[in-house]
């Protein structure tokens, strides 16, 4: 729980960039799932995950959940960049567009998120998932909740 | 690959109730996150799950990817239960609204899929994930393509 | 602007009664696009609408903003119905899935709103639009925000 | 009627063009809600609108229908746009996030629609609402059917 505890006392880039550089452990579905922080920017954030078998779904292929995971994730912590210390945010929903199946085959995947508005009680932001050469695999978009 | 192998030579209801009788092993990723196939009728389908502390996100509670995963494959399933042996089916695209948090606290939760329109080319279906007293988690809603 | 502005010192459940019964006059979108507040209880309200040549697209059917529409509406005031007077919502957003064409021989359409979620400062709900014959057109989901 | 007949008889973006120049009528839907189509390139449609009384809703702005009726006009035309004579498209669901109200005071707005994805059977794309200073408000994203 000490990612959680963190995440209160400062800034949410600061926060962010602590996982990126390993002072803070990565949060458990981060483990769970193989996702990683790759970058961090004031309402940009780049998460990478390796599609495996261990995410197949009964149809034998990666299951959207994977997909989903990146892109609410990648969304959130967009928007987290941009709160200050002592302000919380939570998701209230993600959609989310799959446009071809990710499989073991397909290397490792980025999904950049960002912020596309910031308000006082709501945020909102967008994701796209492509492969080393830049190929979209799927996009979505997120509403959160601010928590002044 | 033994479970998708499975799925296209038998109807989807034959092949889903092959996983709950455990004849075919659970898809990857059910093992991944520990969700379970309760039940299977003709366009309702319900996974079990046990939030858990590996689901964790950096804000202290369940991960939405849990949710979203969880709501994605009770609709992908109960699709799948109506289709015949040699019809496949993807999903296109699947939002969900998160209205509670989970927590490793809130104990083993349903979410139940149901078909809500069954077309040649296209189906959809709605989902809700509740606590063992019938309290609301999360609900969405999902775009099937049918493959015929 | 009569109609805003009664909304505000009234509970939304007696608001929108009084607009069935003609005592507060529509909206203007609702006189636009030929929508009407055909009931109104605690969590759930039915619009009907008769899908015209007026509404039709460039492909020659109703265009889907008429769905879209009394969805959005048909939800947000089931949302309003539960709110008491001087509380105010907004839409955060809505997606609607489209099943079956409307056309101008598809006859009256009914579109029921219902509450899925009433927090204290987000709402959640759903819609779906039949014919007189139950025949599912479109259905769809809303996030709300509450204005206390 | 002229308009949709004329539709299926030449490529998309020929269609949309002689919408623009007055060679084919506007679709009734256009002339009801007061939209315009701006300008057509391949992939990329935008629209203009006046937000006005006449869209006004129960709680006195307007109604997210003029929102969502051009957002997913847009996209729907930005799809159109790509397609040969002969095949059509359908939209399968539209998701639109509204970020600020628009009133009668907003002034014109645009609605750029840009495609995502173009599969076979499917395509995908987003859309923004924005004023004449670029000022955001709502977007969505829309599946759309190919129908070869």
């Amino acid at each position: 729980m000490a990612t959680a505890a963190t995440g209160t006392t400062r800034a949410g880039i600061d926060h962010l960039r602590a996982i990126v550089s390993g002072d803070v452990p990565p949060p458990p579905i981060a483990v769970t799932l193989g996702m990683t922080i790759a970058s961090v920017e004031e309402g940009r954030v780049v998460f990478t995950a390796d599609p495996s078998e261990f995410h197949y779904n009964p149809i034998g292929i990666v299951h959207a959940g994977l997909a989903m995971t990146l892109i609410d994730s990648a969304i959130g912590c967009a928007v987290h960049s941009m709160l200050p210390a002592g302000v919380g945010y939570t998701s209230l929903e993600t959609k989310v567009n799959f446009v071809r199946p990710l499989t073991s085959e397909t290397g490792t995947v980025s999904c950049q998120g960002s912020v596309v508005h910031l308000g006082r009680r709501v945020a909102t932001g967008e994701a796209r998932i492509v492969d080393s050469e830049g190929k979209l695999y799927a996009h979505g978009t997120s509403t959160c909740l601010i928590l002044r």
